[in-house]
């Protein structure tokens, strides 16, 4: 096992990815130990079951010994967690998050930032549906991008605080990748963000349906549905918080997508068959380009009803 | 094995169900033989090549034999195909199909009935996004739903002959099941072809965002736009035709969606989180749905980057 990068990181927010990354630090050896806190007692008590390490009893506690916090805490509460952590961080440490949005987040942490600390977002692109401490896994981060989001006009040891943070997420099997904060922001907005709200409003829609049993719905959800299903039970607040604070680019993204929908729209009422088929030849070319990218490991497997997922037809 | 359900079966269209039932007909031993065609020479050679069955040369040569024959070709040829087939049938054959519309190819297969045959519209509801003869595999329809809507009204062979489709769906390992047409049509609107006109156009947005590059939206496609990249990967063709020949139950759920989204900007817009979380949290209720009435089989198992398809977060 290689020297750990941080000698004791803090966790504050035990759910997916929280959890995930304690198990991955203890597991590759990229931390000597992992203090975690979370607000709520039934999880810090489930925390404290599965042993994902030291369970801290106040935030306090969980931050003060640690060269590295990290925020797993939904956006709207970055804010608040921060300005608590930070007088009872250590001179010198780094203060991180996992946040899904960059812009006003990483103002809520260089806001708390009292001169002492590194403050360097950062953004996880992997997860699952699932929630809370139990879901999280090491294998998580492995061969998913880690987005760093530095400050830019820093001094050197800001620079050497982004190559350890960097060397921790490496150490956790990602691939770490810098970027600017709003270019983040235009980039999932269209690639994650859109994609959940629209797979929020189906089920929504598919609910309200009178026409058609909800037992229908569910029964026949292999035709597409299902996957929509899955990727909206993802967690609401999260995603409540996500929108609230990335509005801008999710606007320009949904104005977008309403557009082009109500053209395909247009084409489905008047028989418009050229205009389908030059829409659906399109998307082959993109997938295409994922899979040579090496972005879907699973392009052999899918599809297979031993597998489940991927089955998706009419 | 069992004994065959039918002596002989024809397949027409050799794509990914086609050839999937060629499959399974043989390895389940469901049809004593089975014939194919398909009208481009490519793929009846590319057929022959791995070995699917017999491979005639015409349309009239691959039914003649048959006692059950099964159109695999999109929604829109499949009246041209009907009446090309059915004079060639033998007295007594069923001719079935495997559309993903049941109501207006169901009357354009009635049409083509010359009263010697019995017409049974089929859908199973089972598939991956692959195309083509090398696509299919035995397992496709393995506890995937197979609907059956048989014409109403009709006489004690006719009926019979439904048992014994149904017999042979089973054999394929399929749960059989039978419904009205236009039921069907309105399930399926809803459960997948709003789905998959919903990842058709979020991949065109992607496309055509100029303050996003296209690299990046690749890069970063695991946020969740990766599973809406795959189940638009599916063959433009079959699904032109779907919208064009189920525009009313698919105008009609889009009508739904198009304003639940536009509930959700507003909410989106004036920062109405209650709206947002109220919203969110109903679609876990039919995720969990889902899972109870093991519908998906692959509750446990996504999410894991060595499986890929599953992980979706911001």
């Amino acid at each position: 096992m290689p020297d750990p990068i941080f000698e004791r990181i803090a966790i504050v927010g035990v759910g997916l990815i929280g959890s995930s990354i304690a198990r991955a630090a203890a597991e590759y050896g990229a931390a000597g130990s992992v203090a975690l806190y979370d607000m709520s007692d039934d999880v810090r008590g489930r925390a404290a079951g599965i042993r994902l390490g030291d369970v801290a009893e106040t935030l306090a506690e969980c931050v003060s010994g640690a060269d590295c916090v990290v925020l797993c805490v939904p956006v709207g509460a970055m804010a608040a967690v921060a300005g608590a952590a930070v007088p009872h961080m250590k001179a010198g440490a780094i203060l991180t998050d996992v946040g899904s949005v960059k812009r006003e987040p990483a103002g809520a942490l260089a806001a708390a930032d009292d001169g002492r600390i590194h403050v360097i977002p950062g953004h996880p692109i992997a997860g699952t549906e699932q929630s809370g401490p139990e879901a999280g896994f090491a294998g998580l981060f492995r061969n998913a991008w880690h987005i760093l989001t530095p400050q830019p006009g820093k001094d050197a040891d800001y620079e050497a605080a982004v190559q350890r943070l960097g060397a921790f997420w490496t150490g956790l099997g990602a691939k770490v990748e810098t970027m600017d904060a709003a270019r983040h922001d235009r980039v999932l907005a269209i690639t994650s963000h859109l994609p959940h709200l629209i797979a929020f409003n189906i089920v929504a829609t598919a609910f309200d349906m009178e026409t058609v049993e909800q037992g229908e719905v569910v029964k026949y959800s292999a035709g597409g549905f299902r996957d929509f299903t899955r990727i909206a039970a993802s967690d609401p607040v999260m995603w409540r918080d996500v929108f609230l604070n990335n509005k801008e680019a999710v606007l320009e993204c949904l104005g977008r997508f309403s557009e082009d929908l109500a053209a395909l729209q247009r084409a489905i009422r008047w028989g418009d068959g050229d205009t389908l088929m030059r829409e659906f030849s399109r998307a082959r070319t993109i997938r295409k380009a994922i899979i040579d990218a090496g972005q879907d490991s699973s392009a052999v497997n899918f599809g297979r009803n031993d597998g489940g997922e991927g089955k998706s037809k009419p």
